[in-house]
């Protein structure tokens, strides 16, 4: 039987399989060779290192502060940690498989350097609250740089924002040319998203904030630990409330993953957009060759590279987030080895935002607006016959309904000339309504159609300079907070 | 053509089909049969018809202060939306596919009972920003519904956690017997899984709360529209910020499929653990014939069918997040029609997450718990070995991990005699380490375990009474306010 | 306990309930409620009456030829089931929930218009086989429909690829402009696809044929039954092999789940396509009013709702397959309630498929190719640089490698002076290699382009003439076929 | 500009990062260390080198027998390859992140060894076909894997199957003792859900088997290349038909995965038996040290990790499936940089399932089973009251639903009176219904009850047995064969 927690047989490593069974091969030394694939996880949880090393010293403290552990067994062990973590740090940490995980291999690492004070480490806790733990903290990290490049990127946003607040672009629905809209206009609907998205991220970094660590396997234990003190220690508002949920839970987990996922769509929809604007049909944006590759063949290409991974990532994330749903259905209470499935899906994920942001962040500094393309398709395809309805309404008190149906027959003259709604004469504008006055062409142009949507939130040049602006003094303002 | 918003011209209806063409057969008219079938959203939609009035309501009341309507047509309007209301909830509204969606069916109902003002209605808004703050109403709706079954449930846990304080059984981990619990600590567990779940959805429910309508089709409006009466009217916490983003955002509905996911997660939990403590080998728990079927051959069998289809339901759940979360993926901004594929995939998960949490909060009150068969098993399986280690630590001063090596040789031996290890003598036991005294027989007992796991969250019977309690008085607190 | 087999006892339907609670409310009559709405499958079941009547036409026709049955019993049962199928066809059949799901409607309603013979149908059956044969039946139904509208479509795609076998169009890679190709070939890509969903629906229709009828419960029968008869009668190739296999088993819907699900994706493909195509700055299409809205203000515009609802339904299908998948997670044999949860997700990805099938077929018929705009893109861009180096390789004999540096040169020149590759002198190609000879400017000009891609499978016009007519040639002959 | 082809430029490596920035901290460097995270893939693709090199070879030989390459040329190609698998074999090659893939650095050490007929070998081909050729071919070696140890598990599940083929063990459905069913037959019925899988598997490598090489980048080429050539070299049945097809298609990657996603959550069902079946009050099975995990302190205690491993896996590959579903959704023709986002899923799945598949094996031949403790728990419940039904039924001629009131009336009396049917009198029968003789306790013996399933894939003995035997010996034929 292998045996989790103190003995660290040795194990077959399988060999390197026959040339045509890639998989399985690895398998041949038998059930050895399945376990220890199975079993060790150190491949990957040696990523937790600094939050176990932290967690342990939380841990140290709090029981010599409780008198489990004497001043000299707690002085021992808080330097052998420090001198465990300067070899990981250097690159001179031997993490060894047979080990199993980051958790022994640290705990004897410990006892190696100090002898007897490293038995006694363990006391009062369990591998459960320590993975949960450390994953927590893991997590919470994780978000912490997660939040902070979805800042970057909404400041980058919102300074292109400014810099565009007046320059017209076609607003599309369905991809068809609706309305003109600026395209710092546009620009600003991402903060808004990211905005909901470190909402999301801040939420349940709250939410994870309480500390598993004194649950011990699951039922608690009977020495007179103080869970206050270590969660404080460790950044945590609180202890867990209930030792059974504390070991089982990975809500934290999922709840990231779905703030992930969500924004991870988020880029997906800029990403579509950028690749759009990049092809020679439209042509909006330019990018830069550091955002693009190109061929030797065809040095004027510019394959948007960065945009098509940043779209394509979100399958990354969703899956990850799908895996660990799948993965929690219907477990029993209280820890059972499915859950060691928690966290590649999360690392994997986590790569996956911060690469796709940091992409983001880098197109939205480089790209070229080429603000004159844009203009000329904002114009196209009648975009103001709203506000000549709008002018019917407000100025001839027209019902809405009725302005419409007269606007739909200008257009429909417009199209039938080919021309557009500003080039039929006045008097044919009055053949389908009397009252329509030579102020009709001053709505039909883009300029003061993007002007006039002064309402909260509309895309009004003036409004726009405005958002950006208070988006830039709110996040420098959140910059300075500690 | 078919056009959106005001002609709503008569298409054609399928025919029943050939007999072996289910499907296909039904699109044989042709193009309109398809048409109808891909635009026609009043089947699904006009579960949003509470949400509609209310929201044409606030528009109207607002357009009339502005001076956009005059008080008479506002007057109209608002008797109008009143007697249409009532024919709905006397089920006397013909809802006509022809006219669409459930904005076009009340619209051209009321402009049917009130004349020209009903034509004005639709001044300074668009059926994008309409159906946006319809769907968030509804989903705010929703929300609330959700949290309040939620909350009901965790009192019914709570309720019985505090019957069972004392009641031991085995817990487990990998589904072996590990150390025992009180089944009081068990159910507490989920009351704090469902706390964590009211607390996204609270989270998700602030953050939704902003107001769309006045965002118009896309980029504002140019009407004077007072955008903070409406939001206010309409229980918002504010009007949104960006028109663009506030016309293609569906975050509202993700977040609250994922907060919805990891809840009926956990319900699956629960529910295979009702399963599994129903089967006859565990017998942990009886059911009544209310939440169980049999059949007329076994009238005795117990068929655990709300728990099986609580399990089942987070497929749903989880299947309508994916559905959703695809949906969304790469779509350019502003609306698209692809953003009607939102509103079926969260009224099934609604449903589904409804009918589990009634289910579970039918079975938890329901349930008769065995406690005399959890008692027999808790003690089995050397269950106390930890109590065992521990004393050696505490009292002996044993390193832990010494301890846990010297009370593997006294399982080992109690293993190979077939007995307890509170069957060994005390000869036997200091044959293993001489410090140990006849207190140790005490540390055996499940009743002392149990009582002894005193730290913060662990499962003594008097840390579950409270809990339990803190649980109850919290619970009913927030009833009683507002 | 409810009864699951022959008691119809009277269940309380739930009240309309409180105007604020649209969930929990109609639970509020208590368990019985609850339990009816678990329990009562027949609201979506009933769409399996014509397969549930055929599967006991085929029992009973077996049990009389193995003696179970009288001939008189028989001829009873066989003309109420014909009686029963004309009362459905007509309309005039009452479902009743109380009678929970399709199989006990059925069978209550031959009891009542037969007597004791009804009652003798379900021997050597149990509802366990009988709707895992039912639901068979239907997925082997909607996989024929399914079939059949791919097959039109892969016609309707073949005819306008033999139509514009020749119409050149810019080639993208990372939507950038690659080579020339021809929009023929272009949509003879997606007859490749369609041809692969074919293939997989029908090894998904022979995998799932096999009968489950004769499995009764779990464990087969001890009655003399002719599973071979039945198997026979209802078109299955042979009976199921293991009956907690058989009645367990859902790996039919799943496989048929997944191979909609790479249908969906194809589909959404092509629809963003179209989307990306009717776009003012593409202009490569027009879709008629057939497949389009509008707006009552823009009558010109041309919204491709059908195209949108095409791409986002993928959603839809992914969502069905991955709520499956989550259902049947870690079901132990043999069957449990949980797998009631099959159907609804296979209507609705059903439904979604045949849906989208019906418009893009509507579509791809319908729409209008824009060859002038398609042809004047495809040339920019020095789409033709690789015939260039090709040319160098094929003529000159330079290293492949070689020759991609030189033309890479060419295209700086050429794109630093703003012209095309053709626009070169013959002096300034020679610059960049001396061998270079006028035979240089016949490669460059996107017909002969295209027409040089003769390898098998590329994209030269003859190629794509002969690949249309023989897709045509071969989908007709399929048709012929019985 | 980043050139894909040719141009191995220096690149930029991020930095450690500071300490507190986990991610992001990495892209400090700025857009080259953003643009070499995305573009570089050599990370995870040279796990196809092999692949890439037997295409290579295939290509130029190809490209000799038509003449392109002359015999020097290929000869040089052909030894250089032969002296690159072999450093790569001894782990001697240096894979260079600089030249991104595992394309290049072959292609580019080629040149290195060779010179000047390296730069041939792209001639005619384009990485987009090569990557499609190179990732067709591991994954139909993938699938070989796969089968072959899915074959295995089968030929231990029916060796197991014909040892306990008249192992009596109680049959569930909700979890509820139903009927009596064999240990063998319960096994065997895993060997269908396998066979299926193998189906499936079988089917998607048929369906892969073409070969995109000589699509070239989209449009195919002008050389007179002979792809059947290339195709029978590598083992593919024949080309692919549509060069902008082959190289977008990624369906045979998305099938591979809905097959392992079924086979998946095949292999979970069997783990949650297990995990099940070897907790305490079950007993059914013990796993030996080989398959599970202790703990030091309970040395008895026997963690079925490997089972718990192998449920949870099922995430993994559903997960990976959803992601690359995600990736593919609405992308337009032809090749995207979104594409190399297809294989990390694919390899993870793959690895998954190999594991699951080989602890599966594992378990299933290790496992004890404890037949006492299922043959006593086979009895209870009146689990053979359906037999006495159906005699009421086959020897009096009772109607079927007749025969089950009369039986519920005899179960509830045994029930009433606390025991088994088999303890009732043959008066206290025959009050119920005089027509019952003493016959009838011959069919209530669990023995008698499995023994008389003798219908076609029931659970009788004899069944099983030959069943098992007939699956031994397919599978015995099939190694036979080539």
């Amino acid at each position: 039987m292998l045996l989790n927690q103190d003995e660290n047989t040795e194990k077959s490593v399988p060999g390197p399989g026959a040339a045509n069974a890639q998989w399985g091969g690895r398998f041949a030394a038998g059930p050895s060779a399945i376990m220890q694939e199975i079993n060790v996880s150190i491949g990957f949880d040696k990523a937790l290192w600094r939050q176990d090393i932290r967690g342990s010293r939380a841990h140290a403290a709090m029981l010599r502060t409780v008198g489990i552990l004497t001043e000299a067994d707690h002085e021992a062990i808080a330097s052998g940690l420090d001198a465990i973590e300067a070899e990981i740090e250097a690159g001179r940490f031997a993490f060894e498989p047979a080990l199993e995980d980051i958790h022994m291999n640290i705990e004897a690492r410990l006892s190696e350097r100090i002898g007897e004070a490293g038995k006694r480490l363990h006391t009062a806790r369990s591998r459960n609250d320590q993975v949960a733990t450390d994953f927590r903290l893991w997590v919470r990290d994780a978000i912490d740089g997660i939040d902070a490049q979805a800042a970057a990127l909404m400041r980058s946003l919102a300074s292109r924002a400014l810099q565009h607040a007046s320059d017209v672009m076609p607003g599309f629905t369905h991809l068809q040319t609706a309305q003109p809209v600026t395209f710092g206009h546009h620009l600003l609907a991402y903060v808004e998203m990211l905005h909901r998205d470190r909402g999301r991220l801040a939420d349940a970094r709250r939410r994870l904030n309480e500390c598993p660590l004194g649950s011990a396997a699951l039922a608690g234990t009977s020495f007179p630990i103080d869970r206050r003190m270590t969660a404080s220690a460790l950044g945590f508002d609180r202890p867990t409330r209930n030792s059974l949920d504390a070991v089982s839970d990975r809500d934290f987990a999922l709840e990231y993953l779905s703030a992930l996922s969500i924004l991870a769509m988020h880029l997906s929809r800029l990403a579509e957009e950028i690749i759009t604007w990049c092809s020679a049909p439209f042509g909006f944006v330019r990018l830069s060759d550091a955002f693009t590759t190109g061929s030797s063949i065809m040095p004027q290409k510019r394959n948007p590279d960065a945009a098509e991974l940043t779209r394509a990532k979100t399958g990354r994330v969703t899956g990850a987030l799908v895996g660990l749903l799948t993965v929690m259905k219907g477990l029993p209470l209280a820890y059972a080895k499915d859950m060691q499935e928690d966290k590649e899906p999360v690392f994997a994920a986590t790569d996956a935002a911060a690469l796709c942001l940091a992409a983001t962040d880098g197109m939205v500094r480089d790209l070229e607006a080429r603000t004159d393309r844009m203009r000329a398709l904002a114009g196209s395809g009648f975009s103001t016959a709203t506000d000549l309805a709008d002018w019917l309404v407000r100025v001839l008190k027209l019902p809405f309904r009725d302005a419409h149906h007269v606007t739909g027959r200008l257009v429909g003259r417009a199209e039938a000339r080919g021309v557009a709604l500003s080039d039929l004469s006045l008097e044919e504008m009055q053949a389908e309504h009397p009252g329509i006055t030579a102020e009709i062409f001053d709505v039909l142009t883009v300029e003061n159609s993007v002007a006039s949507r002064t309402s909260e939130g509309g895309t009004a040049p003036a409004n726009v300079s405005a958002e950006a602006r208070r988006w830039l003094s709110e996040l420098a303002e959140a910059e300075m907070r500690p």
